[in-house]
């Protein structure tokens, strides 16, 4: 039996990042969980973030971001990253965390997550409590220990794992099904 | 080290959904791993579908749609419906889905999936070769089967799966970690 619940972002999995920014001296990580791939070429994410966060108008002043794709070994720093605001805390410092270069956008990457994504803003629209960023994907660095060796990502060794809004928890992936 | 790759649509784990939606007679469902919650109020999901799947004239018709959640035990239809065109193919029937009422879109719920999201068009922008929609979230359904009793979902319950674009695989959610 189906029960009818009040409408909620209720689409699960979904993804865990941490979002870098820098203007200057100002750099700042934030946890999202509203993003997703959404255009395969060019490569496009959309991402949703809160006006009234710290990083919002650091990513609205650069016009770019990195996306780091944490490993579960970072289950804490992502935690913290989420619930803390950069006003107050040096997060790169907190979380023990090195700010290596991009390629392609002046935002640092993070360089303990094995991927990382560097993007650039093409869109800014508002939708209510948080406003989307379109933004095409410039960039993609994978460390090489959670490669295969045709180069495609061994996600048992990547140790993703998943934040389920629907129960506010996360979840580790488990087996490869397909 | 770090191995910089082609750009890519490299966020991961992504969720996937099951679309469903009709105009009159014409019903279809497509999987798609393009989507994601991106506004918690009111609560909105963007999504990426190519111009030339048969489901997208009947999402811009019907100006709204479902997204059901399918559990592990619908792989096979997910992938059935990934691949094979609703030109070619009634998928309700070849997938032995039963097609429910939904309460606020007239798009049928797949009754077989443990979680429904109702949800109407609000834009819809090119970005490339997928267009995006947005849209609102106006109404969840999740079987009884897998909430917990205050009424949150039981994750393990839900046999729920993701998508890894950067390997194609399908992976299994595992444990809890926080």
């Amino acid at each position: 039996m189906k029960r009818e619940m009040k409408p909620s972002t209720a689409i699960v999995p979904t993804p865990v990042v941490l979002l870098s920014v820098r203007i200057g001296d100002d750099s700042n990580i934030i946890t999202l969980s509203w993003v997703a791939n959404v255009c395969s070429n060019p490569p496009t994410v959309a991402i949703g973030i809160r006006p009234n966060r710290h990083s919002y108008n650091l990513v609205k002043a650069a016009g770019s971001f990195v996306l780091n794709i944490p490993s579960a070994d970072q289950l804490e720093s992502v935690v913290f990253c989420g619930t803390k605001s950069g006003r107050d805390y040096d997060k790169f410092k907190e979380c023990g965390f090195t700010a290596a270069p991009a390629t392609k956008v002046s935002s640092p990457l993070i360089a303990e997550c094995p991927i990382n994504v560097e993007c650039k803003v093409t869109q800014v629209l508002p939708l209510g409590v948080h406003d989307l960023f379109i933004a095409q994907i410039v960039a993609v660095h994978i460390d090489d220990s959670v490669l295969t060796n045709d180069d495609s990502l061994d996600v048992a060794k990547a140790r993703l794992f998943t934040y389920i809004p629907l129960s506010g928890e996360y979840w580790s992936i488990g087996e490869k099904m397909r």
